[in-house]
Formats: C-alpha cells, structure tokens, sequence
C-alpha cells in the first residue's frame, strides 16, 4: 500500500482518544447537554454529545459522498459560527397537549473545504434540554448546486454500553415487525426511531424530524457501539437529488433519565416547521368505528361478490351504530373498484371515483350526513404511488363534495416495490421511505390539505413530525397494528404495546385500532390481552382519530366495557406520564381537552405487575368519580381475557391509586370532574 | 394494515421452522454436504446447508430487487432440476499446489414465476465435500433482458452461535483495517471472505468467487446470525446493470471442521473457470527487492525533488543487489510524471509513459536486462481508473518493450471516490469493488495478458479466484500490508498475520511485502515480530510473487537471517496446513516445485507457543538438512526481535519438530534434500 503521511496522522485521529478540542459548541438552556463539533488533523468533521459532562455520543463523523461530486468529508474547517437562542411557546391545533415549550440553544457552523473551489455547508446544531439535533444546509453555491447524494456520512457512536430496541431495516415488510430487544452491540441494521437504555440509566431515542424531499435514515451498526446513516435508495442515480439551497432532515437524539422522559419529550414536534395550513379546525379528532375488521377475520372481502364487505347495508348498519354511540366516523374500506385482481403490489386497477356495484356511494354519504357521521374514505393504492397520483386531484375532489373529512391511505406492497412517477414522467420502482415517496406523502397531504381533507396513511412513510407543519397530517400506521392479531402467526404478544410507546409512538401518533373484545381470531393467540388493557389503549397510544375496531356485535353485547370507548376522549390538553419501562410498563394520564375530566391508562407486557398511580395531576381540592376498568383478580391475556372489573370511587389529587395489572393487561380510568365537595 | 390472506400464510413460514419438505438438493460426493431449497407456501424460495444432518445454514432466503421490472421473489416454482457431477485433477501453471482436484455434484434448478410473463432464473448449486456455492444464472428470455439489479436478497442464516472475524465493510480505507474478532451476533456490516468459528466446532469461511462484470458483495447483518449480501453501489441507478445471458459470482462457504481445513481448501479457484490465457510461462514467479520502504519511512519521497527515490542511481543499485542475491525484480515506484499535485484519489496528472528528468527509464530497463533482472512497473492510478484506461494501452506497450513482465498498479482513494468511465462515456466517481471497477481490473489483465505482463494490483478489488482463469492475475494486496508498520497508529499487531492466514488469504495470493529487519519505524511499535516471525511469513503468506520489502542495507548487514529470504522458493508443488487456530497461529509446509526441498513457516500471535510439527511430509527413507531459524529462547516482540538462532539437523520424516515461538515470534526452515542414508 501507499500512503501519504497525512493518512497516517488521521489513522492517530481515528483510533485513539485524542481528539482536539472542539471546534465549535452549543450546551442547552439549562446546560444539562452539550453538542461539540470537532475537526482532525485531516480535516474531517465530528460532533459529540456530552450530558453534564458525561459522554453520549463521542465523536461520529459528519459528511457525504455524492454522485457527481467529489466527496464533502475531508480537509474541513470551521469558517463562521452563528449563535441563536429561541424560547418560545405555541399552541397545537389537536394532539396530546395543548401547549408546546419550545427552547433551545443553536449554532450555525460553517465547513469550508481549504482546497478547489472551496465548497462549503453549513451545520444547524440544537441544543434542547431533553435533546439535541443537527442538520446539514446546502446553500446556493455554484460548485455544489444539482446536489447528488450517494451516501450521507452521519454517525452515531454511543458512548455507553446498553440495551436497544430496534426493527430491522430494508426487509420486505418495511415497518411491520416484533421489536428486537438486544444489547447495542448486537443491533443489525435498524430502523428509526431506535430506543436505546445505556447501562448508566440514560435513555436515548435516534430518529429525525422534518424528513421533506429526502430519503428516510435508516441505522447501519458498523462495528461496536457505531451506527451510520443509511439513507433508503432512490430512483436514479443517487439516494437523494436536490437542487441546492435545501436543508436535509434533522437527525435528532431525545436524551432522558427515564422511559417516561422520552415519552414526555415534544422535540419532534419543536423541531419541525410551524403550521403552514393556518386554521385547520375544519379536522376534528374523532373516534370511528368501520367497515375493516370483518374482512381481517375474513368474514368478508374487500374484494366484491358475495362476501363482499362495502355494501350499501352494512355502511348504513355502521352508520347508525356511529350516531346511536356517538362516533365521529365510519371507516369503509373496500367501497371502490380494483380489488378484485392482483393489486398487492401493483394497484393499477384501483379507481378512486368508481363505487363498486352494490355500494351506492352518494346514498351513503348523504345518509351519513343526514346522521352526522363523517364517512372516513379510503384509497388503496397497492403502493401505486404513481396511479394514485393521476386520479389524486379526482379522488379528493370526490370525497370533498360528499363532506368525507378524513382519507385513510395505504401502500400494500413489498418494500422496494412502491411505484412513483420518476424525474423523467415514467413509473419506477421506489422504497417506502424513499425521497419520491417522502415528496409523494406531502403532495398529497398538501392536495387534501386543500379541500379540507386529513390523511391518515398505512404502511406508510415513517412519522417525523410533519403533523406540526401539516395538521392535517392526523395520523398513520407504520407498525404492527391490530389486524396481526386477527391472521398473523404470530400475532402481538403482550408486550407489543409495551414496545410501541417507548419506539413508534415517540415519533408521533399511531392509527393502532384497538378496542377489540373479541379475543378468538384466526391467529393462534388471538387478541393477546386482557379487555381492561383494550381499553387502557385509548389512552396510552395516543391518536387523534381512534378506530373502535371490533364487530359490531361485540360491542352491542357488551356495554359495560364498551363505555369507556364511548367515552374517551381523543383530544387532550395535557399529558403526564407517570411511570413506564421500556417494553414492561407505562402508565399516561391525559386532561380532555374539552372539559376538566382525566383519564388514566395503565398497560404491562406478559407479567403481572402492581402500579402505584399518585393523583397529583388532578386539580387540588376537586373531587373526581374514577370509573375504574380493572383487570379481575383471576384475570391474565391466556384464559382470562374477559375478566374485567368496572368500579366507581370518589378520589382527589392527594390520593393514589394501586393498579394491578393482569399478565398481559391494564387498567382504564376515567376521572369526572366532581367539583370541590359540596 | 390491509392484508391478504397469503401473506399470514407467510409469515407462518418466515417465524416458525415448519419448513416444507425440499423442492430440490445435492450432496456433495463424499456425502458430507448437502445443499436443499426450498419454497414456503407464498412462493419464495431460500436455500439450506447441512454438514452430516447437522444445520450449516438454515433457511436462508434467494432473489432480487431491480430497478426496472418487479423484483424476483414470491409466487416461484421449480420447473426443471438438471444434474451433474464432476471428478477431474487441473494443474496450476505456478501456485500454492501443482494439482487441484475438482470433485463436485451440480444441480441445476430453474425457478420460474408462477404468474406474468414466467419469468425464470437458473439456481446453479454445487456440493462439494470441502464447502458449497450457488450462483444466479440469468438465461435470456424477452421479459427480463435489460438486467438491473438494484438489490441481491441472498441471505446467510448462520444455525449456530459462534465466532467471527470480518473486516468493516464501506468504510473510507476500503480493505485496510485490523480485523474485529466478535461473537457472529455482533458482527456489523462485514467484508468477504468473513470467517467464523462455530461454538460446535465447525469452520466456516464466507466468501464469493468468480466475481466478474458485477458488484462486490459485502454482508450486512440484519438480525441475529441472519446475514444479507449487501452489493457494492454501482454508477447509474443500479448496483449492477447486464444484459442477459449472465451468471453471478458464485455465492461460496468453506467449510472445515478445523481451521487448518479452511486454508487446505481450494474450492474457490475450482469454483473459477479454466486457463483462458494458454501458455503464461512468460510468467516467472520471483522475489523482489524495491524502491518502496524507504518511502514509507520518510526517506526518501515519491515526488520530485531532493528527496526523489525513483533516480537511475538508486535504480541501478537495487538491480546490482538483486542480481547479487538473486533475485527476479526490482519494484520502483515514483518513477513517472504526477506525483508532485494532488495525485491521491485524483490522479488526472499521472502519466504512463513519461519519466522524471532524475530518471533514465530506457538506460534503467537496459542495465536490468543485461544482469538478467526484471524490472517490476508501477502504474499508480490515485484510483483514477478512467485516466489510467486512456493510458492503459501506452503504458503497458512502453513496458513491453522495455521487457517489465509485472506491473503493480495502485488505486489509492478513498472508498467510493475511484473514477470510472460510465456507460454515458463520462468519468464517474465509483466503489472500488463496483461493477465498473471489476470490469476495470479485468480490463487491465487482459490488456497486460495480451503483452505477456503480469498484474498485481494494490487497494484492488477482492480475490474471488480469477488467477485460475486469468494466471496473470498474480497478486494483490487488498488487506493491511507491511507499510502500516512503517507508519501506521496503530502498525500491525502481532496477530494480524495470524488472522490474515484464515481470512484475506483464504481468497487468494496477497504481496504483503515482508521481511523487513529494520524494526524501528515511525509508527509507535515499528515492526511488530520477530526477525523469525519475518522470515516465516515467505512460507506461510502465499504470493508468486514476494518482496524483500527492507533497505537492502539492512540485509547487507544481517547475512545469516537474509539467507533465508535469498533461498525461499515462491512456487510451489504442494502445500501441507500442520496446525493453526484462527488469528492465533499456523504451520505450513511447502514443497519447492522445482526441488525437492520443503519449507516450513510457523508463526504465531502474541502469545509465545510450542507446537508440533511431525515431518511426516518429507519423503519417507529420505534425510534432509533442516536448516532452522528459530526464535531465541529470550526473543519476543517488545523487546528481543532480533534475537535468532540459526541452526542446522538432519531430519527424517520421522522426526517431530517441537517449534517454541516467542511471543510475536515464529520460525521458518528449509528442509534441504540430502537424499538416502549414504
């Protein structure tokens, strides 16, 4: 081999400890985090993150390799710094909290390469004190303007030993997977958000925020404790193609001594774009029941014929069931022409606008309206990106005129096997979470944004906040939902949802659909919880929309329990989360945002496990009537799913309650606001 | 989620092991190995490896990703099985051993979708009883011509816990790192050949073979001990674009109950296909002297100026010394114009015909051939692949008409910063183990081939083999050679050799460079052996090709070590693995092709050993003088690396060698013919 010395400098910078010192840094409001940008001998960019002195992250290369341009990695330096500090507070037209501190420290760090046309980018670094973030801007230079991106360079070297949570990445089931639990260092190859606790306490979550016109990251665990982005492929040439000035997404660490501290942290949301739709209170929050289980448990299809799901009878049954409980929606899937051939994965028979035969879409929709229930759409797409794209404009415009306020999307394809329109009109073949699905996604938030529509799409792009910018972004899937539990060998085990709201939920809501009470299914475990854990779910996966997903008969015949689905509330004004372990436990309370009730819910994976819930969060000297759901003694998600106890007490903010948890269950409460004693 | 029904059938098959019965299998001859595929119910075909009914590899699963037509992977079915077996003896024109047998079972199975157009691809499996490969064999049908792999989904599910030793793949030094040594869980994205140890015992060497006209394969390790090729990006929007008709690179696992097995192995140059040259006894394998260590150190200097290395002086007293002591070439590198810029991943000012005004390149290459040496060219490309391809035709005619019958080329970038020139006749920025630059390296080959010149490319693309098809192919370096001791932070510990012999070495011949006694360097440990560790590493590092990598003072000095150097062969008639444990030690015997002389070299890690060594390969009835350089009782690498005792005894095949080596140490001998007790 040859080599110049200049390597072998950088060999010393590379495998040894001696890092000079920072070239440039920002520490947080309170100063518990700091972020560090240092640069080697050679030239090469690397960020740090410190907590109260105790390394995060050590030094993880910054960079790129582009496919049209000479690599931006090597002889850097830092030609200008810019300090910036916001604290501000703003106001979420829905979600799980009214209001949203947003404070930070930031610093703009200009690289500069030394030689040839001297191309620069610039680095944003924030400074939260529950987390940090950077992001590369590409500014509007001649030399580096038709930006073509092979690979971005960005690591993340943990510090600390610990323990992950993670998904594999680039299977063919995109999102869809168990959790994997394992030591850091056993990690393959991860998708984001990635949910590590180091063996010093310290809780992390890797993810982004703001992914616009870009590939999602993905996490290649190189060696040891050392990951690298690893960008979804594009069509083309290049993973990412960009005309410069842009900003890449933000890649994001929320930092946290607990599992409840990751959940409570808003940093997704501070990190994205304000509201750019303006008044968006034509969405509102809702619960919905739906035409979708039955085909799960395959008692009817989407496709038509005899079995077919969507018929003008069985829309009117929902709808009514809608109105007598006090639903908002009626999801019905399977209404539109194109399921009856090979569309899983190709989709170019869906139409948008055409109802099948025995499905009279304007009776239907004018009988909803005539019961004020909103019909949820739906528009598969079979990951036909592309297809849908043509008939887009068509299938909104419908839906606007008919008051269908909310569309569910979906993409069922293989991943690697959506379709988009390309730069050169024609179809191609695209990743889920590629940069033409990233832009696809927001075209047609933005379209249905246009006539008052929200979107709610299934296997999906992944959740990084957008939902702040566009509120009308309301939800998604992105995640093993409920219907595993209707087919799937396996199907979610206890602790799935234990799982989600420390690593899916942490980027943002989910359209899981619990709320099912009937626990035989096609899949060998069934629903595998106990009825009092269903219900804890409205309250600790957090949606804005919320599917009442079972039979409709299983609710008419059981409406003891079923009350708290009709009675939860799906907006709120504040959140707390009271305690939770990763993949173990959580306990969320929630504030309804329309009135002075609270709600509790409280979940555990595959042990029993007794909870303490103080009451703290309810007002002081106010009483409460807790309608409690409570798993019965005997209760446990293997025979005794349906063992449920439903109890009031009269309770105030100084007592707490003991919640004990069934294998495999949770507890429901709903707090209504008493008022001070009489 | 919306779902069909066939996919819960499938996720039956991916997490359960109710794994049909195989739809197809061979077994190697001696019946050890058995390849089998399968179909799950969905249609998707893996394949399975198992070692005398024991699990190798579990159901591992096959297809692919393209970017212009849908991907090859579910709803497949086998059509045709065809059967073949081989026995037949080949003998190399110079190499490790004169004759390899080739003793395999083939099946041919063709995988044809059930649906569409039928598209099908041939699996090729072979069986044989020291390992087992498959390859893709794309016949040319209409519906899948324009061949556009975007991913290959080849996967390598590993049944048992174990031990790996891998490289880092798509890091910026390429194939320049020490090697992690991790349990198979914790292994990264790994290089080929990876090495594994399994907790039964068993050893396994991953790896490819034939790689021509396609991307490199690296491994990333998804989850668990589940690996997946992970192809090496190509220009344009696939990683490998060919039109049908065309094989890939065989998919290739030694297998060995010892480590010792592994090395014994020649299943990846039977796995190649024959001689395409004819007659290369134009090729003479020799040793080497050069202008090369003294510019790692710093003494002297590539550019131009002062400190020039490559002057006609320094030339003529290389080839003076070489012509004394015998040996075959002498390497001078910075003898042509471009060293003075920027040359490092850039390259555009080397030229290929043009010496420095220091260096008389006719008088230089005159004087060599009148004292019957040859010089060795040095193309250093700054791996600027398409500057070097314009040039490629004057260069290697300028050589052949000076008589320089081995070029060693360069290609010093950083990963995917070569530059090739695209299908659009545009220079494009490239993975050094890309298609383009495999078709590159090849290229270069078969132009020197053509002018009766050997290649022995430095950062190359990996060894799959091609030296069995293209015997000019001679070596290469492709891991961390000699230089890194010059002055690398941190050089080469006292195991990397040890892990080089059952890793790098497994792919083939590699121009390490050793034997150097100078341990005193610029990097913090200098040369990290013994003097006898040095002079074992001729035997035990195979090359046909093999620098006296030191300043020849530094021979002129130590006469009695240097003898050893000046004696051992580089070709060989057979080849004997006595014992050896992966990245701990190995013992090999040699027997010279051209006497009837055996060298044994025995090197060892950092851990002082004694091992024996029953000369039960020397000729029975026969006396040799053993001739032994060995390691003095005090010697070690720290402090005592000069300490050698030289020795002689006449053994038999009777006797048994006990080899005590110093920590870091090692011992090489050369058991001289004698002939029969007189």
């Amino acid at each position: 081999m040859l080599k110049s010395f200049v390597l072998s400098t950088l060999l010393v910078m590379l495998q040894t400890t001696a890092w000079a010192k920072p070239a440039a840094q920002v520490s947080s409001p309170e100063g518990a985090l700091t972020i560090a940008i240092e640069l080697d001998p050679d030239g090469r960019a690397s960020y740090s993150v410190q907590r109260m002195g105790v390394p995060v992250i050590v030094p993880s290369h910054l960079g790129f390799i582009f496919a049209n341009a000479p690599k931006f990695d090597r002889g850097l330096t830092v030609t200008a710094q810019a300090p910036r500090s916001v604290d501000d507070t703003w106001e979420q037209p829905w979600g799980e909290a009214r209001t949203v501190r947003n404070r930070f420290n930031e610093l703009r760090v200009t690289l500069t390469e030394r030689n040839g046309p001297r191309r620069h980018i610039d680095l944003l670094l924030r400074a939260y004190d529950d987390g940090v973030a950077l992001r590369y801007v590409f500014p509007d230079q001649p030399c580096l303007q038709d930006v073509k991106i092979a690979e971005e360079l960005t690591e993340f070297s943990i510090a600390t030993p610990g323990t992950a949570w993670w998904l594999p990445a680039f299977e063919w089931n995109r999102e869809e997977y168990l959790y994997h639990r394992t030591r850091i260092e056993e990690v393959g190859q991860a998708q984001t958000p990635m949910t590590l606790r180091l063996d010093n306490g310290l809780h992390l979550s890797v993810h982004e925020a703001a992914l616009i016109d870009y590939a999602g990251m993905n996490l290649t665990r190189v060696e040891a404790r050392r990951f690298r982005a690893a960008l979804t492929p594009g069509v083309g040439d290049a993973k990412v193609a960009r005309r410069a000035p842009f900003s890449t997404p933000w890649r994001m660490l929320q930092i946290a001594d607990s599992a409840a501290g990751l959940v409570a942290s808003r940093l997704i949301l501070n990190l994205n774009e304000p509201n750019a739709l303006g008044d968006v209170s034509w969405f509102k929050p809702m619960k919905y029941v739906g035409i979708w289980w039955e085909m799960h448990l395959g008692r009817s299809s989407w496709a038509s014929g005899a079995k077919h799901g969507a018929t003008t009878a069985n829309a009117i049954r929902h709808i009514d069931f809608a109105a007598r409980h006090g639903f908002g929606g009626v999801l019905i899937e399977g209404w539109n022409r194109g399921w009856d051939g090979d569309w899983f994965g190709n989709g170019a028979d869906f139409d948008f606008t055409r109802a099948y035969d025995d499905f009279d879409l304007e009776k239907v929709a004018a009988y909803a309206k005539a019961r004020g229930v909103q019909i949820i759409g739906h528009h598969e797409t079979g990951g036909n990106a592309a297809h849908y794209e043509r008939q887009l404009a068509a299938g909104l415009d419908l839906y606007a005129r008919l008051g269908v306020g909310t569309v569910k999307t979906g993409y069922v394809a293989d991943a690697g096997q959506a379709r988009v329109i390309g730069a050169d009109g024609k179809d191609h073949f695209a990743w889920h979470e590629s940069q033409d699905m990233a832009r696809h996604h927001l075209l047609v938030v933005q379209e249905a944004a246009k006539r008052h529509i929200a979107v709610n799409p299934h296997e999906p792009i992944k959740d990084t906040g957008l939902r702040r910018t566009y509120p009308n972004w309301v939800s998604r899937e992105g995640a093993r939902g409920m219907e595993f539990n209707a087919w799937g060998r396996p199907g979610n085990p206890p602790e799935h949802e234990t799982n989600l709201v420390f690593t899916r939920m942490l980027a943002g809501p989910m359209d899981f659909t619990p709320g099912v009470f009937g626990m035989k299914t096609n899949s060998p475990d069934g629903v595998a919880t106990t009825w009092a854990k269903q219900l804890a779910l409205y309250v600790v996966l957090y949606s804005p929309i919320q599917m009442a997903a079972d039979l409709l008969e299983n609710y008419e015949a059981h409406p003891a329990p079923f009350q708290f689905i009709k009675d939860v509330p799906v907006d709120w004004d504040e959140t707390r989360v009271l305690n939770g372990e990763v993949g173990d436990y959580v306990t969320i309370a929630r504030r309804n945002r329309h009135s002075r009730d609270w709600y509790l819910g409280a979940i555990t994976d595959e042990n029993g496990r007794v909870l303490s819930a103080p009451l703290g969060f309810l007002e002081p000297g106010q009483r409460y009537r807790a309608q409690i759901y409570r798993d019965a003694p005997h209760a446990n998600w293997k025979d005794a799913r349906e063992a449920i106890v439903i109890e009031e007490r009269i309770v105030t903010s100084a007592d707490t309650l003991r919640l004990q948890l069934a294998p495999g269950g949770g507890q429901a409460i709903r707090f209504q606001f008493l008022g001070p004693r009489p």
